[in-house]
């Protein structure tokens, strides 16, 4: 099966020469040659935590920070995030380090709180939300669209095709896992899709290998096999006490095991024509 | 896998003995040893065609009328329903038969929209759209909850679940085919999800044969398997054009076909023990 | 997606008006308006057990008898069945009860150990054992020839193909459930199938509802959605004593639970426009 | 969930300290610190195609040469290789080359062609096909055993355990993608096994990205990402002509391609701590 590129308009290569940079602030760029990674934890949980956390990945060579406020969880009876609260912690981390923050939108009546969010993420349980997916097309903030778990590539990029066909072009895709028989790993990553998703679209791609693999210590050879693959950067969950983590502390890693990904990952990018430079 | 069942309270069988039935109005009832029929087309087109599909179910045994006003598509650039519009329409039908009617939910900003509705739908892509499920939790109005493509059984219970902490219990269950490698059906029907839904929880189970196969020749036989397996009634889409239908068309029965299901079902529901009453 | 009926040409039903009907001896035919009821034991354990539960489901209606003397198992440490110790005790079973027996072939090199058994099984991992399936065309058998967990309905006509090819036309399909990324159920089964392949092949159709499930308490509602479906037969896993047995114990039914099932079944029969005669 | 390790015996690290180098013959290793890279095309179709292709694989890099003599086909009527035609040709391209070569067994009886083949491959249709494990663990030959579609590296580790508890140890394990419901790709690339499979093995393990994405444009990024996730090689299909290929033309590279591949791959291997070294 071939991708339907017919039923691609704004998102397709074809109608857009060169790959798309989406400036995120704070000086740094998704797509377009960089090679971006957004490191933080699955919550905020609180002010110190999410302000140490981002310290330290700022000197690991984040150039972004990610942490949930609102989380989407299967049990209406785990913990749901700090929710305003949270955003307030995750504002104040950026504030203090001054790097760009990502976090997850999942009710359009609270877009009003993300005013000085830097990306707002669909996460892959809305990928299909269209209603939501309209509605921050109708913003100028830069979205990043998770792939849902039992969706196809075409299907993203439709759903990237509901952002745009609102008029905002600012669309990161990232790769997070599908839904397969397998499980001994949480999800199976699909790194397959990113030369099938950079032939289609000038669209940047990023991978989260936290939530496809599940497991902390497969981070490490995902990340690399995800700028082997032509990644334009990762999203990768990072704790300073994994073991005592509100949520998803299995797949956290410490910061000093991330400043060891980086380090990698800076040699890759020479030999993949990709720039890692240092936040700003 | 055994189910989780510590995660479950309202949903619970073992918190809840004998098997809730969700009153829809117009004396129809799902669940509790009734056997229910929805039927109707993909979208709502016209007031003509919603109101003369209506009177032909009817006529046929269906005990309600489904029928898309706000319509999920992958595509920003296919048919979206009639929005307001359709909700007008599917109304007069409504009024024009006396069979309670079905219809999907996209934004909780449309709840307005639905205050004579009989029953909202939660679509399979938005099965985990939490936030809506809780906002749905604060009505009083019967919600069908369809199973999402890649959701397990666990997942399905526990979106039940978000919507009955709010206060809601009136819910109903919906199995519409989960996707795998096979496609030669549009999904893979998941009989065996009912026996076990039946077995964890107290809520009334349906089946959607017309989204799981996607083929409108084999809705007949996946309806006498539901049946057999023990659902509590159907969902299936009728037209009286498939061929012009706005969507879903190559799924779509003719309403002389689903007097010929209905008529069958009537035989089987009393070697099942359900009852088959037709709507007042 | 449509099957690619062009590839085949013995199975199809287009070269070949009716329905088949395979004999398998003792009067009893699988396909061509019976309904067949296959019942047994994983494996053979003892020659006690396997004459004990052949008499007991020939009593409750069954028609024939299946038991494993060869086991595929995962490990190489796993009980690896009798071999042509149990083929013998399966033998005795047959001539103690004149019940038609069923038994799965794993190495070719085997064949002549099979040559007074009725129908020869290929298991689900070796229906793409190509090498097999020709030399079993090469015999004048009926072949019960499984569904693979991860083969699509195209491949296993496919394979039933093979066989055909070399002569054999005496092929039986069997659906016994696929993988999928829900395992609340060992794997999926995929009623669907079912008149899938009735339209586009004229072979008989038989559903094995304990390895699709893997729980014995759903083996009887998968049986009737089996019967509504269109199934042509079953063959179900039936042990005197599940807890103790040596493979497949959770999904194994007792003789009196098979007995409630058959009873079910004939009058579903009636329905279903099939003929449920009782072994000769 | 996790890996059940208590099922392993010899294939666990945990009774292996180090890790296995399977030695092939010409000088090459498989593991243990190499990165060895397999090329030639699906099937063997004459004795100049495959002495030219050796011939130029060989000079790109590679370390042993691949080539099918007997296919496994879903079809019975496609083209099945040339059996032992084919594997003459086979032999005279090694002599010519030096190359070891691997190539495919479907059935045990043929196991006396094999006596000059340097590696026994298991293809991904014969994972559990234990009876031909078993045999093939009483020979003295490396074995290349590949993933089935739809199975877990659980079971992968119990079919190489199957071949290691006969007393052959010289086991070569292959990912080669699975069955998901995408079909953008032929297969789904599961990298993530890789990681997996080093913790709990010390099995060599290589990586066939050719089966895995079928589309040969696609090849070159899943090469660099195996290279990043650990593989310890790779077995890449190359063909002169893959427009005229008698099978998988599709996936097939030209010997051009591979050589920019290998170039890549040489400077990889360096930072990821393997050695390339050339066959001698």
């Amino acid at each position: 099966m071939e991708l339907k590129e017919k039923a691609f308009k704004s998102v397709s290569r074809k109608n857009h020469p060169g790959d798309t940079a989406v400036d995120i602030g704070g000086g740094v760029k998704i797509g377009g040659g960089s090679f971006t990674v957004i490191a933080g934890p699955c919550s905020v949980e609180s002010e110190e935590q999410i302000i140490g956390i981002a310290e330290s990945v700022k000197k690991s060579g984040a150039h972004a920070l990610r942490g949930g406020a609102f989380k989407p969880r299967s049990s209406p009876y785990a913990f749901q995030g700090l929710r305003a609260l949270g955003m307030e912690y995750l504002l104040e981390a950026k504030r203090a380090t001054g790097l760009p923050i990502v976090t997850e939108i999942m009710n359009i009546a609270h877009l009003g709180l993300f005013a000085d969010v830097d990306v707002i993420q669909v996460g892959a349980r809305n990928m299909q939300n269209f209603e939501l997916l309209k509605e921050l097309g109708r913003t100028d903030k830069p979205i990043l669209l998770k792939r849902g778990l039992a969706n196809t590539v075409q299907e993203l990029l439709m759903s990237a095709e509901y952002i745009m066909s609102e008029g905002n072009s600012r669309v990161i895709l990232c790769e997070r896992g599908i839904r397969t028989f397998e499980n001994v790993t949480r999800n199976t990553l699909d790194l397959s899709c990113i030369p099938i998703i950079k032939e289609a679209s000038h669209l940047p791609v990023i991978v989260d290998p936290s939530h496809a693999t599940g497991i902390a210590r497969f981070v490490a050879p995902m990340s690399y096999a995800s700028v082997a693959a032509g990644a334009d950067g990762l999203i990768i969950e990072v704790h300073n006490d994994p073991e005592n983590a509100l949520c998803d502390g299995d797949q956290s890693i410490l910061p000093s095991e991330f400043g060891v990904i980086t380090d990698k990952i800076k040699k890759m990018t020479e030999l993949f024509n990709k720039k890692y430079d240092a936040a700003e």
